[in-house]
């Protein structure tokens, strides 16, 4: 790491004044990290695209030149994640390579090539009495993300907030607060020698869970609240929040496959949807399968699915065509996020019993139809109401940076 | 009113079912109302511009055509307020004249005008990977709205969900229930005529304050709550919702005048903003004045604001040019919204004082500068962090329909 002047370092409140013991004054803390963050927003409302650009490509480099750093700071978090018996699974998404550390200096570049959003002329236009009119984006202030995620969301989600000239107060999960606080240094020193405000990138270092209802109803200071995590934590942040709060729920995804449908498309995406990658958001949970080609569909998606060992929850019709070794469906399951190997799947009499399914049980996240008939696909995507809705293709596309 | 089949309405706790007394189940009242507009929503994203014209066309001849009606109504509440001791003013803002009832029509009509929001594509492009991707602007869904205004922000609410394809549930103020009720039932039928699916607008009657909470909780079934009304209201909102608040707050509003100003405009703009309309949110609460000018400036306008009787609460600068009928203006003065025909003057030695000024006191509704030096007028546009922002016009011009 290079030799760089100290920039703002949010402390835990251990390290501050002299709280009671047992009664950490977390509002008054957060409130002089808001505080920065509020005054930083200010000059980052007005900076020019180029010292934006400048900070992420500071910060880009001081990530590759920090490796060994970073993967030293890293390496604690993952000892105490074996200590404590987390699963490989998740102490890989912890593990911090040389190569996910490039990835991440990259992710920063990648942005630097996105359009600026700030002042963006929306609309102009000059009203009857003679005033010109123009809306003009402008950034929010300051945005606070709460995650629980990997530790290259620290640097992502300070990426794009500098990009589009937000301040960002970031609050990590414990598992990683090592990795995160090497991270936060690093990008905050580039970012400040780079020419940005102090204050434009925080990381709250205490992993109290109370200090987020403290963060969250900070609404004279924050603009914006991002929670990124499990269902139970969004929903926490949102019945506490009263600053507004940028939310999604569960990703329970649908797959449609109509009688019109490609099949051989059909099953790849299927495939693809339910087991590219099952932990996540965008995975298929429940696949709808019109009546009509089911007998020709069903037996092909189930043998790939049981090579691959998903485990099947079917209804009846399902069960009578895949033999034995499907499970019978419980209606809870259409309701269930399983973020495994499994998946719940019903056939369908037609369209609209599809769409009343997925109005039913989606989580408006993502849903997809496959069918080779256009009517029927534009009614999909015109009925559908989630936040994004395919047409011969998987609810895996429903990504961040593709 | 034409004779019309009956559509949904919306009872108050009262008229249903045997609750225990003193128990009102607001909970359950509501949720029938919530479940009822969801369904509507999902018709409404999918309905047609000409069925959404056809509709607003149709509520804006029920109104016509149902004037001595709605006058009716009207009294009972101008009765009622007149009794409980309501002021002048309020009793003139709940008034329904013939041509005010016109005007509501004509605001229908006027929507009609306006380019469908629904269904617009902003964004359409083909990945790399052969994807095409469109980003498509669909309804929230249900839009709850609470206000305290008068009775015309029923009509003219319910109009504008109609025509961007969103279901309305509103819920006014106590001292309009009847005139609300009236026009509520006439637009509610002549939009089921029209076509739109039952429970596309709903009107809340029970006035009972606690249901807000109820309302504002419902976040499976409500997709945004706009509150309309004082700061005390909208902040009761925003910290029991969990569904998503679209609020202001007060209205303080700023006008600078630079020391490169034209000194007549500047004096139309202080006095229009001041005193054309003084007890709403756009209205100028504070004016700041460069020293340069201030000399030219100050004697001006405090003569035409006396002759309005407006109170000029000035600081010691303003208080030398001025005389002895300025009021020393309180540091509070600076944070306070008059919404009367009281105006703070304070005097500033720079455009940066006057941007610190208004970044610690002003509410970021509107704010103002008159200048005629462009890089001045630039600065100010940029650097002020407000909803509009006005280059030598009145703040006053930040309005609905203008």
């Amino acid at each position: 790491m290079p030799k760089t002047r100290k920039a703002h370092k949010t402390t835990s409140p251990s390290q501050k004044g002299t709280p009671k013991p047992g009664v950490p004054d977390f509002a008054k803390d957060i409130m002089n990290d808001c505080v920065q963050a509020k005054r930083a927003s200010q000059q980052l409302a007005v900076s020019s695209t180029e010292i934006r650009h400048r900070a992420l490509e500071a910060m880009a480099k001081a990530l590759e030149n920090s490796q060994s750093d970073i993967q030293f700071k890293n390496e604690i978090d993952i000892e105490v994640a074996r200590k404590t018996g987390l699963t490989d699974a998740l102490i890989d998404r912890l593990t911090l390579t040389p190569q996910r550390i490039r990835a991440m200096a990259q992710g920063l570049r990648d942005m630097m090539a996105l359009p600026d959003p700030v002042g963006e002329i929306i609309e102009d236009r000059t009203q009857p009495n003679g005033m010109r009119l123009q809306k003009v984006r402008v950034p929010l202030g300051v945005v606070s993300i709460i995650y629980e995620s990997r530790p290259n969301v620290t640097v992502d989600c300070a990426g794009l907030c500098i990009k589009s000239g937000n301040a960002v107060i970031l609050r990590g999960g414990k598992e990683a607060i090592n990795s995160n606080t090497a991270l936060a240094h690093i990008i905050q020193n580039a970012a400040y020698e780079a020419g940005l405000p102090p204050g434009s990138i925080q990381l709250i270092q205490s992993t109290d869970r109370a200090l987020i209802r403290d963060l969250v109803r900070m609404d004279k200071l924050i603009d914006l609240v991002i929670p990124r995590g499990g269902e139970e934590m969004v929903k926490a942040v949102r019945d506490m929040a009263t600053v507004p709060v940028l939310s999604h729920g569960k990703g329970l995804c649908t797959v449609y496959i109509d009688k019109d449908a490609d099949l051989g498309m059909a099953e790849n995406i299927a495939f693809n949807a339910k087991t590219q990658r099952p932990g996540v958001c965008n995975a298929m949970e429940t696949l709808l399968v019109h009546q009509d080609i089911a007998p020709q569909f069903i037996p092909g998606i189930i043998k790939r699915y049981e090579d691959a060992h998903v485990q099947i929850r079917g209804d009846a019709h399902v069960q009578n065509i895949g033999g034995d070794n499907i499970l019978p469906a419980q209606e809870k399951d259409w309701d269930t996020e399983f973020l495994k190997l499994t998946a719940a799947i019903r056939v369908v009499p037609s369209l609209e019993e599809a769409l009343v399914h997925i109005a039913k049980h989606s989580s408006r996240h993502s849903d997809s139809i496959v069918t080779n008939n256009p009517d029927t696909a534009n009614r999909f995507l015109a009925e559908v109401d989630s936040a994004a809705v395919f047409h011969n293709a998987s609810t895996r596309l429903h990504d961040g940076s593709v």
